[in-house]
């Protein structure tokens, strides 16, 4: 019942702390004799890793990922595979002014409301770097799935930064590789790459964004009522992510505004099965996929480390203001893309796994 | 691993379907010496059920609960609670129709092709009746909270019918009590009773809603890193609620439209301890209450049984089309806010039980 | 993490207490399309039932069990199954003195001491009435085993009765089911009678037993390292019965006798596989199971429920005596084997379940 | 669900292989603000630690123990504890033999049939070394415990090898330290060192042993029904270590041969709360502590790795001999008993935390 562990047959639990030896992911529940090594994590990891460009942390962290256990010969054993990343960028600095007073928007009080003590040298276990750790599992879970259900594809992109969306007309998923931002609309791009340049430089502020998180042909039959449900699951992933406020399933929070004959996808038979006319439901129904394509978006809020003079009180209860010198994302949801993209691929394998155990194989086909 | 129940230390199996002989609930880890009875738990119970007035269901159920255990002498004794509501109106029909074809929007198709089996008869598990049997385990959780932390207030209200929101200047905590809607806008209930009676009976339709729930004087420090995280929790208890498509906590998908700035709630120090210059956060910071109020909102789609003709296709794979007749909620969001308290009373109790598993008490006074 | 539960992916929560309404098994995690009625599990239910011969309790109960849910048209729909058993002779009698006095050797004292308030009715949660409740659940798992495993033969006797040990010279498997001991030696059978009727008549005492329980034709591979070992869920499951005081695995407590040459069970190809010159490991290794029969025991401590005056204190912590006058087992363990043969049957279908998740099939083919 | 876990509020997930890079301990749910630094682990660590007399493996291996994460400024932070230990006598050797044939009484076979892959260096995951994992998680549940409840003790000591017991009249707790064997008696000590040595030089054999392991001073009340029973998790944790096969609490198998008036503990009042008049029951009624000695024992089987010849099949199934050469202990029970007081130590720490949840604190007080 570990709190830091998500997942029923591919269990992660992470462990570690931002500025601690290392931080990493026990993973248990992966299938026997699947190809595994460092690098096929690695490349992940490098998605997410800090300091690749201005619009990001300027800390460095090579976050090479080592197999410290459950794989033997290039291939899963079945038994727990230990990921571990050593911190290495761990700049001593003066910690005296985090250490007595408490960041607006911060865990640092709530940590020392419930615990009575914190690793006040850089967020401890709430900081961002926790989720290295997740992209190293989704990397386990992702050559896995490619073994079990070779064509499912995850992408997670930005679809809004600030008040700045995406036009849905000018997607185009190539350019999600092409720019900083993980963005489909490379004219958004370019917006958006102005404006975080002048909120870093100028405005001394940083922002929230929303991303959105596709799983493509991802076999009809996963999930389970109703605390097994996969949107349910999806929704815990990502609302777990370090500074998510919000998700949704398909059509979303937008769906309270639908009239029962605009959200219900109606159906036809296709060559290979089911088709839907639309997909208002984000591929679930009754928490159980439909064959259509997973769809969610997460919020993530901006961060609240900023360059900007904020009120608070110290441990001893004195008001005072606080300035967060560091080295912080201005748009922390940047680096959140690979993360979301991670979760997915660990719900999507626990579901895989727990439906081969639940029911054998697909019960009920159609026509 | 049970799919069907959720909770670590107040862990809640629901089972049962719409048309069975019962359905219920399976509740362990409610603390010993509670006050309790089945009139206690009946009253949420009254709240939630069918048939009530001429905007939800015209199915009639008495929705009785039995307590069939873990209760003597009016008191809990720490062993399970078993509670049992019997299906009284389970109207026979021609279900040949449903038996069939997949409703749009429905569970029956996916049901179909995981299990190869389904109790067609009303929806089975999928039916908005199995929150019934969450609902009396909401009211278990209420009577252990107020044993515990008797100050924690729970309040849900409807925020927006279709596209029509409340005007928060105009909130009224007494008026949610005061009309169909357990809407807190006087005003707007008006106009939703004659929007979904334009929609029922004209355009034989249904319409989607967002729920709001808030949690007062929850202490500091529930919650716990990093899928232990009370919002995580809240975010996976909602999401787990029939027909619901999103989920907010405090600012939620909003939070993406902010500045650092704008976002991080301000801290001073107050009479009783911190305070905050707003509740951005919705109370939660790094998953762990801050003493402020939980604030969580969750999207409910349209009902997808409706009057009207939509394309589907047969079990054996034809195309066709269905109409859905029966006693339908036009807005199952109505019904939805009863449920939305119960899930919320269900995370606190958890929550508080595992913080004192955890940390024996508060760790770390301020001031 | 209900402690009432067990399983993990076929998942048992038993609940009620010895004299309320009823009692019964929420399971859930059977696979669909399961032919299941109440006829089929009443037949195990009636092998434990009390009041059928004079060496067991007096008690009359019918023990009737209703399917409550997750069974649709005979047969099981994935959804959680619900078991209830309605308690009907629960004899209005005088309970003074067992609610102010602890006997000795019962949980009076503990549930007391832990919980503050007790069920002191027959036992509440500690009476041997809840093993019903798990024999229940054991017949639907032995219905589901017949769909996956259908060669998997499960059988439980008595191997000791007090100091008097059966001589396995004598073993029939016939002789289990002619007399009223599940004894498999028939003259051990009829030396047992007469001693136990001795000892409840005469000497108004009550003494223990060993029972072993073994499965037969169970494949190869179900088990899993090292908390998931299937002779670890098979001591668990055991050690949770009332009133067992030790589980042993195969050659058990007397393997520590043995040297290494002994014990090991030597290895040769057999027509249909790997075979074994012995089985000293009880058809496990390293926690999974080789294909041999899986064998374990248990011992069942003497019924503390005696007709002897007993010294012992009162909640208010004077010092008294107490005679348990009532209608109590002289030898539990006799009704302990359809117990003990129950979780067995739970275990393996639950390492069914599990292995098919997490492997998918057999791996290894030897030869 | 991890299989490689344990322990509901403290838990366990013990990680890495025999001949891999490292292996370890990810323990969450330790409390926070615990005194703790690898020196107060490595101490436990020692005791097992193999080469440290001719009597164990001459495997030698330095076992240092690494904390990298959850400790602050020697303290625990309450986050996650990850404890590593690197591997570093992975003598290269020819394991031609093993890779092909499976050793009778070992795991090869069962992790091959199962896996389809196995690390045959050693064993793999189902090697001994797998309990230096649980020591030192051992280790961090004794600092808690130590802050919890301090009078606890936890006492571990062979009272068998072979069919050699211990004079239970000349048991002297000081022995235990005194000997190799971990053996309370002195006379017995000298004995076995006799017979150990013509096993492991002229027989060429191996031995069994019985371990018990005695905790004093826990508080009554840890324990919950019916699946959260102490004696069942002890019984857990003990048979989940490798080469268990069977546990016994209090009298044990014994028990079945009690009466009633034998085996019930009579009650009288003491000064300080209830007295026993002797402890059949081990400390243990209803699966709740009764403040008793808590007395358990577990059957180590001996080691199949044996210098003698054996008859086994390769896995291309032909019939064949293999010898075990190596560096393995004639007696693994003796490297056993460290192991055992850890697991004590783990399912005692856990009970104080889960009671804590689940009650608040003690509610029954006697007198």
């Amino acid at each position: 019942m570990s709190t830091n562990s998500f997942g029923r047959m591919f269990t992660v639990t992470t462990w570690g702390e931002s500025h601690g030896p290392a931080l990493g992911a026990t993973v248990d529940g992966c299938p026997p004799n699947v190809t595994l090594d460092a690098d096929l994590i690695q490349v992940w990891l490098n998605q997410r890793k800090p300091g690749q460009n201005k619009n990001t942390t300027q800390r460095r962290e090579a976050d090479l990922v080592r197999i410290m256990s459950g794989v033997f010969e290039g291939k899963t054993t079945g038994m727990p595979i230990q990921l571990m990343i050593e911190n290495t960028d761990q700049r001593s600095k003066d910690y005296s002014d985090i250490m007595n007073k408490f960041r607006p928007g911060h865990a640092d009080i709530t940590y020392w409301q419930k615990y009575g003590i914190r690793d006040y040298r850089g967020g401890g276990r709430s900081s961002a770097r926790e989720t290295a750790a997740r992209v190293a599992a989704g990397g386990v879970a992702r050559e896995a799935i490619k073994q079990i259900a070779p064509n499912i594809e995850i992408s997670g992109y930005m679809v809004q930064m600030g008040d700045r969306k995406i036009d849905r007309s000018r997607f185009d998923s190539e350019a999600i590789h092409q720019n900083d931002f993980w963005c489909p609309d490379s004219v958004a791009a370019q917006e958006w790459e102005e404006y975080l340049t002048w909120l870093r430089k100028e405005d001394h502020n940083s922002v929230g964004a929303i991303i959105e998180v596709v799983a493509r042909n991802v076999p009809a039959g996963l999930g389970a009522p109703v605390y097994g449900k996969i949107d349910t699951d999806i929704a815990t992933a990502m609302m777990s992510i370090n500074a998510v406020k919000g998700v949704e399933i398909g059509d979303g929070m937008a769906a309270a505004s639908l009239t029962g004959r605009q959200n219900a996808d109606e159906i036809s038979m296709g060559p290979d099965g089911p088709e839907f006319s639309s997909n208002h439901a984000g591929g679930i129904l009754g928490g159980i996929s439909t064959g259509q394509d997973l769809v969610c978006r997460f919020a993530v809020k901006p961060t609240s480390s900023i360059l900007s003079t904020r009120k608070t009180i110290t441990k001893s209860g004195e008001n005072t203001e606080i300035i967060t010198v560091g080295r912080h994302d201005p748009c922390v949801g940047i680096r959140a893309v690979p993360v979301g993209e991670a979760m997915m691929a660990c719900v999507i394998l626990d579901h895989l796994l727990l439906h081969r155990g639940q029911v054998g194989e697909n019960q009920g086909p159609i026509g």
